[in-house]
């Protein structure tokens, strides 16, 4: 078995890390640490792994960590560039599944991220997780940096467009909806059922920390500079607990409108376990991938105007699915070892 | 106009008697407090009312206070009963819609509450705030003790049995089940949509601060003494915002098998404008009475055993719409002034 | 007391309607069709009514309607061009709901409502039901279609910026996202609570019926034709009952980036009661306008581009709140008259 | 691996079963019946199981179905009983999911489900499928019926009581909550998202299908006549999809108050993986069985007095998970076999 530790293991993220590693045949979760929740059963915090998961959340403790092959941060953004650095040091690979290693640019990063950067040297080293981007970086890679929710929902959208160069780059729009469990388990007035039920309304319009990271791995993609990805991103919070819908809107380019879109998704992903494309004009729901490592997407068109819908868990592809898939192809393994599961219907 | 002020107006009880008054004909609300949100509009805190109610909240000041006719807290529990006296003394009426004039018994307040209680000589000439009990009392009240929301469930959909004395009371079981809203407003991690959407649980059993209040006007009702009322009551978590469904289990003595007992409760609530008795055998929803101040009552019966369903809106009947009632029975205005919304549906 | 007639009354915007009319002041409910409740008390299909509304649904009868004011239809699409000439013979004034007399042009109707119109000669006589647009010509208006409930937010969120001539019209987007009940009554699987609850989903892309009744109703309002208003409309299903959220994109023209935009709304809207502009950068959340007549707008900018949020009831200002507006001004009473209902929160 | 073919397997236990079937390691659908989906693929009516189970609905074809070693009916009441004789007698094992084979005495079948058992000399042969009561019986069993939903959490949270004999049998109280998926998939007003949302009611007091199997099943378990169980159920629905939650109330007999009842139910269920009995005081939840085969128990006392709280899936150990371990039971597989999920959180 391979040892696993988890930081921070007491926010969303972690739980359902943990969920994930409790049923994954190769990983063993040694230490999961939380300053607000150490010293307690694992079963009192996430009643689910009661009886499957028998650990007691530690204080964060180097050493202790520093036994594990992998180490896992499913902290707030900060936490892991102050630790990775010895981590990385003592051996140890590094999976960070916030935010800390997503830009490359260190002044970007504290812009965004309200503090300086604690390791800027990493930034370079660290892959950035995106399996269907990155592949065949990560079975060598030491740091890897998780995506966001958003930028994989938006990311996996239009990946084909943007690296076949048909799609105008500078007005691309992103209306994208969240479940509240994409907003952490912070108690806040504003997450309470009370507030949050029977509602819905858009947050974060051209201010939101996921902008500039989709907008760097967008502007990768299409071979071009960040500053030339022209993206509109509009966060909204839905009334359900998991779920990413993106609602892309595209325009080809004039000399790209006899091509057939639809095919160069299916090719595309063609090869992708957790990339499902839908027959044209379908509509993916953010249900039947609840729960799973799965994305969801289909394509609308009307000439040169072009709509992709794309669904995925913001806590599973868009956050720990996506970083035991990682880990996954970090280690060797089968790339949907643990990752199976298959969504409620109801 | 009557001019009335709220101390405490930033909780969801607040926040529904601000919305009572700002459509109520005769009642003009002249200070809102609230320790937390001094200065600030109230639209800013509450978009409902925003263009509605042109107010800022204020500090506590006890000499604004005085300058109204009538007083409510809609404060956590223990802070009328520091304002009280003074305010009284001052020619002002008090109406708490918390626990602080509940019980009769300082001493079991205090058990219950965790504190001594700051004024008990009032307690005896504060009047339980359910017109369909104190009716009478209400126009000269000076103090009004408004009911909980789970006693005003229980109570109205017992008291024509306990009244008339055909059921035992030794036995009495209420299964009741609330919205979350009456858990308030504060951040707390199980009340997030997260936590408390699409799951149903008990809480309190045995242990929670309604059971006195309960036990304490259900012996009154039926003229014996406290601890000869032998309820159980169990409250339960619904995943909805507003709304109690209170289950009552009764056993009929012997001597009562023969009694119409759904004749009973419809002569004992004709005239009440804000109790419906439905047909025996319906069921009535809480979506029904959301937004209103409606208790409706309907009886299930199998030879002695019976079954009585209640539901309340537990802001509504269960909070603020009851204040209201009593408000305009202590001004001698219609009982109904201010109430006569109907209920979304959907 | 001016005498409503409503046929259709047993879906969801006939029953907002009748609520509406039980707490309107001036308007008397004097018949309520149905096919299918014909003979039932109103208050068994709609509790909430209970008591408010002592009615009984009818069959239609050609007679009875005709001796009311005004006749209501809360019907399905292609009923009211049955019955609206003869009614309108007769001296009735008609007021539909539904969406037979929307579109100016019968043909286009035809080709999206899959029949021939019943009278297309009336459709250059109906008034096209929203207040702000049409305001003047409600008073003598005999035949009022209501707009839809998506058009109603995309229109009154984009009206001031193509009032002024601002914005490309050939590059909108209308990303809208409305509640259950905008889908009706019906008893379909899809809008059951165990396939709608905890999922959100894309529909209608490119082919929704609403899309030519907004292009109409923008060109009108930009002065130029259908054909050249290249909008994209997107509409979504949220796990909520009541509420439409549009998140609208537009591109100001080189020209107009030195226009205050949000002076230009607030301006536009400053007589209007039931639209509120909130402050740049503003949320609004649909619940705030929830069960209320409301629409609330917030424009976020950045350079050229803009972004206008608009929320509204889709049952409300969207439906049934809009007809009563509209009954209001061809009755010469108060717009607001039995629409002062203030949102519930929470 | 063994050959499982699925009757019925358009509504949600059926969806249930199958996804469960497509996870399971020994299990090999090979035909899947629904009269009204023949001819489509799987993945279309339960796009969850896209790509996992490529299979198409069959007509129901008895020799198709003779080809399998177990043959599932997740169909309406009244289906199974039609074809198991001829399946029997072929040789295959039948598991009825539904109600057919649940109740011992066919005159009791008839007076519930309104028509004459098909085959009531099976009635005797059939085991209730419940393995915590039953499960030296299922290793031989050819034809299991499946408790319902109801009856499971009531009997898993009072048989070691009745077993003991501790609790007066004649004044017990089974007050259960169920999410909405236990009524099903057929298209029905009622349950709609905006009908059932936001909403709590009870139904069937007094007159529930599921009343005389629990009091068959308590009887048995207690060792005496049905009629001697005095029991008193009442079913409420959650504005959730999934989970049920049962608070049980029971009076000790007199000399049973010395008795430790939390060392008596943890003795009960210490071999049982799937009933986990929590520490006294507790309250389960249903989130923390949703989507898994547990069942949850905690015991509050007072006394003489005592409630039970039981949680579980209505479509997992209520259903669809009870029945595979059933069959993992009959085919001598590991009893957990494709049941080890763990509930999402959140």
């Amino acid at each position: 078995m391979i040892k696993v530790s988890v930081v921070g293991g007491s926010g969303y993220t972690g739980a359902e890390l943990l969920r994930l590693l409790a049923g994954h045949p190769e990983f063993e979760v040694v230490t999961v640490t939380s300053r607000t929740e150490a010293g307690r059963p694992l079963g009192e915090q996430y009643p689910n792994l009661l009886g499957r998961l028998p650990l007691t959340f530690s204080e964060v403790d180097i050493d202790l960590l520093a036994a594990s092959d992998l180490v896992c941060f499913a902290t707030p953004n900060g936490v892991a560039m102050e630790l990775a650095p010895e981590l990385l040091a003592r051996g140890c690979r590094v999976v960070d599944l916030a935010a800390d290693f997503r830009l490359r640019d260190a002044a970007l990063w504290s812009q965004w991220y309200g503090q300086p950067h604690a390791c800027p040297e990493l930034l370079d080293q660290s892959v950035y997780g995106l399996p269907e981007l990155n592949r065949s970086l990560l079975p060598d890679a030491l740091l890897v940096a998780c995506p966001g929710c958003y930028p994989t929902s938006v990311t996996l959208g239009l990946m084909p467009l943007l690296e076949a160069g048909l799609v105008e780059t500078d007005s691309l729009i992103a209306d994208v909806k969240s479940g509240v469990s994409g907003a952490g388990r912070g108690a806040k007035v504003n997450l309470l059922l009370c507030e949050a039920a029977e509602n819905f309304k858009a947050y974060g319009v051209f201010g939101h920390r996921h902008h500039p990271e989709i907008a760097q791995t967008l502007a990768q993609v299409a071979g071009c500079g960040g500053d030339q990805v022209g993206l509109i991103f509009t966060p909204h919070l839905v009334p359900m607990i998991r779920g990413i819908h993106a609602t892309l809107y595209g325009r080809l380019h004039s000399a790209a409108v006899g091509e057939d879109v639809q095919a160069l998704y299916e090719a595309r992903y063609e090869a992708e376990q957790f990339v499902q494309v839908l027959p044209a004009g379908s509509y993916p729901e953010t249900r039947h991938v609840a729960g799973t490592n799965q994305c969801r997407v289909a394509l609308h068109r009307d000439g040169e105007r072009l709509i992709v819908l794309s669904v995925i868990d913001n806590l599973g592809k868009g956050a720990a699915g996506q970083a035991v898939q990682c880990m996954n192809l970090m280690c060797g393994l089968p790339e949907e070892s643990g990752l199976s599961a298959i969504a409620l219907l109801p």
